[in-house]
């Protein structure tokens, strides 16, 4: 492992928790280089909602790269980017009665990011944006000046500005009604807040610790913004794609965002791709405004419209994941009701869920006992105290159990101590 | 062609120059989806100096693939990264002396200095970097705040602050010494410039329109560098991976930078991947203060270590370079001399050169007939007045000259009406 | 009137209200050039406590400058400047055993404030200072920057960044426990909060609104600053020199400020002086590294000298001005019950006093009212819906139930319409 | 001594050269406790151009306190006010032919250039201003970003950023053409310089060093903001009211800049006065936009008006003030030859003259060998290399050859040891 030590940046984290080499992968296992399995409840954070090399994606992928399709494209016109446009456009945005263009911004999630807060300012003439406490969008200047973490922000090495954090759903755990405090200092001309241009939310925030918010809270937020002309933007990279059950996140909350960020999961297989959705009348960039070199990776367009057409012409994988989660949420509660004294917490939503320990050292200990009988998880929250399961969409009801099972064991191995 | 224009967004670039929907791709040439073939002297911005689906590469990708090597992995240990890492060592650092680690920062070029921009600042608490008149690194705020061209910084939306624009090398065409304004400003206490963490420069300007500075000027910022303790960040993710020659465009220079920034053509097939290097003393992240989904995309790392070993085991591909690119230069020189009364300017070094029209409307007609010629390029500079070629090194001698004969044919149509 | 209508800046406002040339002034007294005499409940916005011209300082003045004394000196030293320095020892921060040193920062309110800010951050090396809801701290951009008027914030031309505003005491009508959401965002590492090297913060908001805040909100607030190690910023420009009856605003909630600005009245008759005191320990300035022309106007060392001798003694002038504004607090609430459907608000502390209309055009009229019956007053607020009273403390008491006897009129007048 | 020292900050600076208590002045003579008499050759930093406590000023400004003339009146309309405004008008204004509204800004010349930057970026729209090489406008936050030297800046514990500093007259030694780097970052669309709304420039750089620009340099400046359609900005703060000879310092470049600053000696008698000249189309000011407790001192303005009347009548000050001026220069000269083995240079316009040393050490030896012979002088320059001699005007001939006699004794004694 040596190689890695004196080679790779100390920025390396989750290598740290998980010092084995891994080799090979499939569905919800990865396997080490000496042949060990390991369930992934992780998924490449996200990344990989339909398994690791899905072995329809992989086929398409495979044929496409076997029949020299164009790989590298930057912004050009290809069959591959056509038929994922046709794809998203029929599967997903069509039955949805959704209205969008559609921004290749780069391939990373800061990227979808950079590339809304870009256009929403340019739309607005306003520079300030609105993000939520225990928010992460991303590491580039522009999604770091609205990400909550501090640790994080302090590596910027300026100060990030320009935005202003309100209270995200339940800070307040229900004392005080929603956006009390955000539309008080909007309607108040002294309040000295700057005039946002707008406001940058996930419904779930994973990083930040699994908070769920409840969707009259997305409700209330949409017709705040309405209300005050300010632009929505729905920062989906995460848990979009069906992470939470239906394929964006915010669809049960019966909300219309200005502009909505994809990334991870939406190439499929695991291969970078970032796209921004952005209201039509919002368009506004001029030819080449944003750029990149890394707009239009085709393999990643082949397998994104496999995706998109084999899981989600019906509602098969939407109810699935609804199912599963429910699951593993029955299973949490069990466990904060089994350890009273803990004050544990069950949190998230579909397959998004949360595990709130006391602090970060016991969450830390679960993760490493879960290690160490063959499951992959990690911390989130703040200070590292809430076990995040993220496992893939596909993973089967026995593995679901089978994680569960040692979860349970490694809980039990930590707290019962 | 309906679709890319009702869905995608109005940001889209190249494909209005080449309105063709390409399909297949091979070496030095693109197909559109009826069958016509292009000479693509572009190479994706010179993201694929391996030339179109590189049948070594490729061969080594579908074996990963179809084996179930790890595609996703974050930044988890890897035997497809750990073959990288070590190949990079033993093929490009070591038998050039260079000590380094290995910052992976996310998938595009503008990540790579994204985290080299963070880390400056970290490291030596300062926030202002010195950049230089037509630069281009990227489009993510941190990036694009050390970016020339008014329109990209435009988009912006706020104040791009925290830079200060050097003139590059030639910018008074000689006229006055280097440095002579930067380094009066260093020394002068009461100049109002605010004290530099770091300098980031190019060693030749794609987009700022094929600038190439003299190695004696670079050498000399080195100098100034270590003079006033400031660091020096190497944007190479254009001219880098042996674009002008040598693997590292600086080589030449006999430079050692404190940061080189790689991607483009790093990952080899045209996969996204970006690599940060840093001077080992200076890598103090805390784990995980720089993150992202794409750090670690296997497919690539696979690509990208086959391609250092196919190609820099030796210095064939590097002396190559250098002969097709003078040969470049001699039939550009060849053209400014046909045409005196039309002032061009024959540019570059290596095989990135340019040829520089009066205005931009010209060399943009230079563009489209070559296109109608069967030939890709594109124009760069603030105006757009230079005809860029970015060819695949690869590039057989004959495709080189049909696409030269191709160029003199445009120019030719263009200038002699 | 034309000299002022083509000459002097559209930016002018108080004339606006008041369209008479003044001439004469005595206490309390204004006089027209027509000779016309106008009662004076602004006094200049605070910066008259003693009164107009007052005899005892005038008399001071006069010989001072008839002597030849040295009028402008920089900061160097001088015997007014040695004179007033040991009166404010003696007679104000001796007895209130407050230990601190004196900045002479610039002659008006928001150089003090300047001089604060910029101290706090370098004491702290950190960038963000938190500010209340409907603060008015001045004009210069750092002053700006933590002030909360729309209207003037939008002056400034550039993105006010650098400061994130609280609540203000009363802002939800204490439906929230006090400094829930601040303490709240301090405590979250993952809050997204820049950490603040200081609070700024006025005890009773002139500008704002004749806010008062609690003195036990003031102590709360204090608790919280040593809490988290976060210096507190006291402006006490147009509170203190005994408007709301102490010295200082802050005496009565029992807080030791980490720095306190002072203007306005600390000059005594009306000429530009400003200090900043700050705990010794945080005196870290380097020899001029700020400063400036008028930081010693003797002058007005002279009469500030004497208005504290003269007034600050014992406690007479405290206690007359307590009595003066519980007697037009009485009034005030008098007014509100006389018109229940109007739904107004008494407001202040001291001789700080405010009526609260539903809309600044009301209050308006209510001010043009006054002013035609011979009182000055102005309207404060974000709309400007509250008539503020900042009357002379030297007003004798039969010239306040005058005043109160033409605003009973003029609110008359306006409501029974 | 000591209440100084206990009490008042260490950001004191002027006291620490001159560690006498000064009582009393008169015309040139500044007096200490003990009776000793020194020759104010700094003048108040050139607040004090008709000497201090001037006879005529004096008497006019007793009357107006006797007679209790309104003091303090915030923007209100005054007599005194108006008779400035009238007596600007006619004295200044209107035989100069110069078309501008007054903005009283506050009452220092730091609020003149806050208010002019202010006012530029909302005209214009833009946010970034263009200062020179080694400037000083001041130190509250607006103005310190425009200002060169790198201590004060230092203090403002935030970057100070939105201002980017360009080479001032004479900054290369003539070897560059006046602003080629300047206009050719204007006209390079890929530059990266932001576009300026407005340049701010001194005449005469009084901090930065008596450095005197060229008449054809400020002109060349005004007619590059012309072509470029930028605003200039020129502070006379230090330089204006006849420092020079005439009464703006740039009537002789023949330039009519679009904002002016002045304060120090406008208001004649040392009384903190500034006003903002703004060509009419550019006053948008919002009625109390820009605002302040001290814009209308008028004790100030009747002392103002009485200087313009006395001294600005006619062309004798002008005159005179040249005649002085060119004599100092002479014997700067006869010391610069005298000392060739020193490498003194003589600098100034006017009677704002240098003398520069090798090093700030020596200069500031020669100030204090000159206060021991009863002359005061202050050094300036970035590292206080060069002593600045700004006698009141009124100085007599008989006392600039005694001052000018200690001058060169203290040099004789400081270089020839």
């Amino acid at each position: 492992m040596s190689i890695f030590e004196t080679l790779e940046s100390e920025v390396r984290s989750y290598s740290r928790g998980w010092p084995v080499v891994f080799d090979r992968a499939q569905g919800s296992w990865l396997y080490s280089e000496d042949g060990k399995a390991y369930l992934d409840f992780f998924a490449g954070a996200g990344a990989l909602n339909y398994g690791h090399n899905n072995p329809v994606l992989k086929k398409a992928l495979i044929d496409y790269i076997s029949r020299d399709g164009v790989t590298h494209a930057l912004d050009m016109f290809t069959v591959a980017k056509r038929d994922f446009l046709e794809t998203l456009n029929d599967v997903i945005l069509k039955p949805r009665e959704m209205d969008y263009k559609v921004i290749f911004p780069g391939p990373g999630g800061a990227n979808a990011v950079e590339a809304a807060l870009k256009l929403a300012r340019k739309v607005t003439g306003k520079e300030s944006v609105i993000n939520f406490t225990n928010a992460f969008h991303g590491m580039t200047l522009g999604a770091l000046s609205v990400t909550g973490n501090s640790m994080k922000r302090g590596g910027a090495g300026i100060p990030l500005v320009h935005a202003t954090p309100m209270p995200y759903d339940k800070y307040f755990d229900g004392a005080y009604p929603d956006f009390l405090y955000f539309e008080r200092l909007l309607e108040d001309s002294g309040s000295g807040l700057n005039e946002p241009a707008a406001v940058i939310v996930e419904t779930v925030q994973g990083e930040g610790g699994i908070n769920a918010a409840r969707l009259e809270w997305l409700k209330g937020l949409s017709e705040l913004c309405e209300r005050h002309d300010i632009l929505l933007i729905l920062d989906d990279v995460q848990m979009g794609c069906g992470r939470t059950g239906p394929f964006f996140s915010f669809e049960e909350a019966g909300i219309k965002p200005d502009m909505i960020c994809l990334s991870k999961s939406i190439g499929g297989y695991g291969l970078p791709l970032a796209i921004t959705l952005v209201r039509p009348d919002l368009d506004v960039w001029s030819p080449g405004e944003h750029n990149g070199t890394f707009r239009g990776i085709n393999p990643a367009f082949v397998t994104a419209a496999e995706a998109l057409r084999t899981y989600w012409r019906d509602d098969e994988l939407e109810k699935s994941t609804k199912a599963k989660g429910e699951r593993v949420g029955r299973v949490f509660t069990e466990l904060v009701d089994s350890y009273p004294e803990s004050n544990l917490v069950a949190k998230g939503r579909g397959l998004a869920r949360g595990l709130e320990f006391p602090d970060g050292e016991i969450a830390g200990k679960v993760c490493a006992q879960a290690f160490e009988r063959g499951l992959l998880m990690e911390t989130s929250g703040p200070d590292g105290e809430v076990v995040k399961l993220l496992p893939a969409l596909t993973t089967t009801e026995e593995e679901i159990e089978q994680g569960l099972s040692i979860i349970k064991e490694s809980v039990g191995a930590v707290l019962s101590r």
